[in-house]
């Protein structure tokens, strides 16, 4: 029988919810175009409806009963826009058993919980998507799933968190130091308090986990991310990055190499011609190289209402397709490889690397002897005299062994005449 | 019956199908899991086997006979990679009226015959893909039709064409003039001998009346688009440009406004800090601007072998998904809007114009009451003596509908110590 709708039940009526909500009623026609029937909002569970939101809805759209939406046996499509792994996840597992495709931009859920909830919707030919979990509206994980479903993806990189964009690009532009620029962005509500989320890379770090699992079809365990945050990048660091021709970015990386699997978010300085350095503010952006594909960036808003409302919409039309056309599952989880996680020591890039030393003849020459005993080649150096007797060191290195590297500072920091290794960063994209 | 594989049979062994052939060859076993059974290329209709390929194919894999790939009752999907309208559009013609899948990057095709060719598709529930005809390798197309099939695109601006925008590039960073460096790119292989279809937009406009017929669901007639070429573009243009904060594109526009549909092609000045101001050489990008979304840019290699033949396996990826569920058609045609054209007088944007006056006092009061009578507003305003008793203004306007620029321009061009309009420039990103 031919469907006359496709209904949809909403979960959390929150800045995402919202978001989708406003795109369905702005654009109720022309979705109604696009996928051959109206697609409805039938049902929004919130359990607080005394907020004020900058949507509309019928009386007898709003319920405070979540259960009662995944029983209904007229919804097709269950959002979940809740956030978080508790409720969340007991509820979109319930949703999937009651035979309902999910949509969620829920990345702590997925990268957590994606194993558990993939082997149920591929058992029940249900779609579960989440192109909103990474990049907010900027269309990633199904260009990823499908339009380069023919490549080899061999590197993601990505700038996936707007908030500590934001600060590094502030520090950068005005010089300022790190707990200043938080604390501006926390008043102004760029940065949440507690800002840990963001500013150690938990946030980014589900995000990677979540592209790499897609682009490798592996996989991949959120324990298993090496992330390093933004709170140990100086305004002194950023300045020799500049000096060097290099930007820093917190960064998300995902590589499949033949030694492994290698995911990892830290702070990285980036070369000023990098399309990725001129991704600015709280802008967002997905650096892809593939074999064939060679070089791809995806880029937009990664955050807020309205973009993470149009990712779940587009989302929402698809599944509606999907049923319309009887083809619910048609592409499945994707992770039909196991493929063995490289550890952080074995990755192999170009290494910042900046020391205080006493200000004496010698020095120099026994930092590059350590460095070249230990294997690690030197491609920059800049020495600046400092306050008094001290004076700062900075190198990059050429690609070398993370092992290498940390062996050496080792090394160094034992040397008489090295007061301290200030900082080290790793630099990619050359 | 479950289906054992996918056949595909390719026309036209050319750099393209070499790519498509090449991308299935490396990774025939990871497309075989993503799918789901194996995808093999059963044959290869070229007229031409003396040529020496980048591929090996197997003799049985070889034919000169395009009409029996058509005809063969085993092939699922055939990939068009002739190029051209001609040949082309009979055999993918013929190709759909037998039942075959079509997968095509031939942009020329699609905009002078998509109407017919998807008209035949959506009838016999066949699948029509073109993912490669723009931006070669970038997911572009198909992002439109499905992630951001929620959202409301109100514009789009693309760098399309490889060859313009390293011309550009080049007269950029080297100062150089226009004939030169297309000299230099026609003997590098960056650009043919005769340059027309890149250097005069007609390879631009294609692409840009098939992206604006997907963002904005209505068909665009390629005789519709308005279209200037890089040739009138001069090194000091481009440095008066760099000056006042803008660099020289080729930029492809489609915006959907209340007035109409406005479609068109021409250099471009764009600000320094605009994303597309950063794309160089033969890089192409694409950015769209959502009304839920807010701006995304779509990133990478505008044309090659590889990157072109990524995006057809994407596109013979995604139908053979759609075979095994039965789901063939299930994003059809989207031209279900009859959207009236904007004529480009109609328009409304910013202009760069130069001209060359006498050097005496009061030409420029001249030229700014005319620029007042005609309602034409001024942002920016450079002056620079010339040789001898001859000097050079450049202005910037602030936004201006088009034909009242022309009527200034041409009572402007009559004055007295007018010498001449050098150029005229659209500036747009602002």
């Amino acid at each position: 029988m031919a469907r006359e709708s496709i209904k949809v039940g909403l979960l959390g009526f929150g800045t995402v919810g919202a978001g989708a909500v406003q795109s369905l009623q702005e654009n109720a026609e022309l979705i109604r175009k696009r996928v051959g029937v109206p697609v409805i909002i039938k049902s929004v569970a919130d359990i607080d409806w005394s907020r004020p939101r900058s949507v509309e809805l019928a009386p007898e759209q709003r319920t405070e009963d979540a259960q009662a939406v995944i029983n209904d046996p007229e919804i097709d499509i269950v959002i979940e826009a809740i956030g978080g792994v508790g409720v969340a996840r007991d509820l979109v597992m319930a949703a999937l058993e009651h035979g309902k495709h999910v949509v969620t931009s829920n990345k702590e859920l997925i990268a957590k919980h994606g194993e558990e909830l993939f082997e149920l919707a591929d058992r029940k030919s249900l779609d579960l998507s989440f192109e909103g979990s990474v990049g907010g509206g900027i269309p990633i994980l199904r260009p990823l799933k499908e339009s380069l479903a023919g490549d080899r993806i061999r590197r993601i990189m990505g700038i996936v968190n707007g908030t500590t964009n934001y600060i590094l690009t502030k520090m950068t532009r005005e010089g300022r130091e790190y707990a200043e620029v938080l604390e501006e962005a926390q008043q102004r509500g760029y940065a949440e308090k507690p800002p840990t989320s963001d500013v150690e890379g938990h946030d980014a770090a589900y995000k990677i986990c979540i592209l790499a699992s897609i682009a490798f079809n592996t996989r991949v365990n959120i324990d298993d991310v090496y992330r390093e945050g933004i709170s140990r990048m100086s305004a002194q660091d950023i300045a020799y990055a500049g000096q060097l021709g290099y930007v820093a970015k917190l960064l998300a990386i995902a590589a499949d190499t033949s030694d492994g699997v290698d995911v990892r978010v830290h702070p990285t300085f980036v070369p000023l011609d990098h399309p990725l350095a001129a991704v600015s503010d709280v802008f967002n952006a997905v650096f892809v190289e593939g074999s064939s594909v060679g070089e791809v960036m995806f880029y937009g808003r990664g955050a807020g209402s309205r973009p993470t409302g149009s990712a779940v919409m587009g989302d929402v039309i698809e599944t509606a397709r999907n049923i319309l056309h009887g083809a619910t599952g048609r592409v499945a989880c994707t992770c039909f490889e196991r493929k063995p996680l490289r550890p952080i020591e074995r990755i192999e890039t170009r290494y910042y690397i900046r020391c205080e030393v006493g200000d004496k003849p010698g020095v120099l020459a026994k930092i590059a002897a350590v460095f070249g005993e230990e294997g690690v080649s030197l491609s920059q150096v800049l020495q600046q005299a400092g306050r008094g007797d001290i004076a700062e060191i900075v190198w990059v290195t050429h690609m070398t062994p993370e092992h290498q590297v940390r062996e050496s500072l080792e090394r160094i920091q034992r040397l008489d005449d090295v007061r301290a290794i200030k900082n080290w960063v790793r630099v990619e994209g050359g």
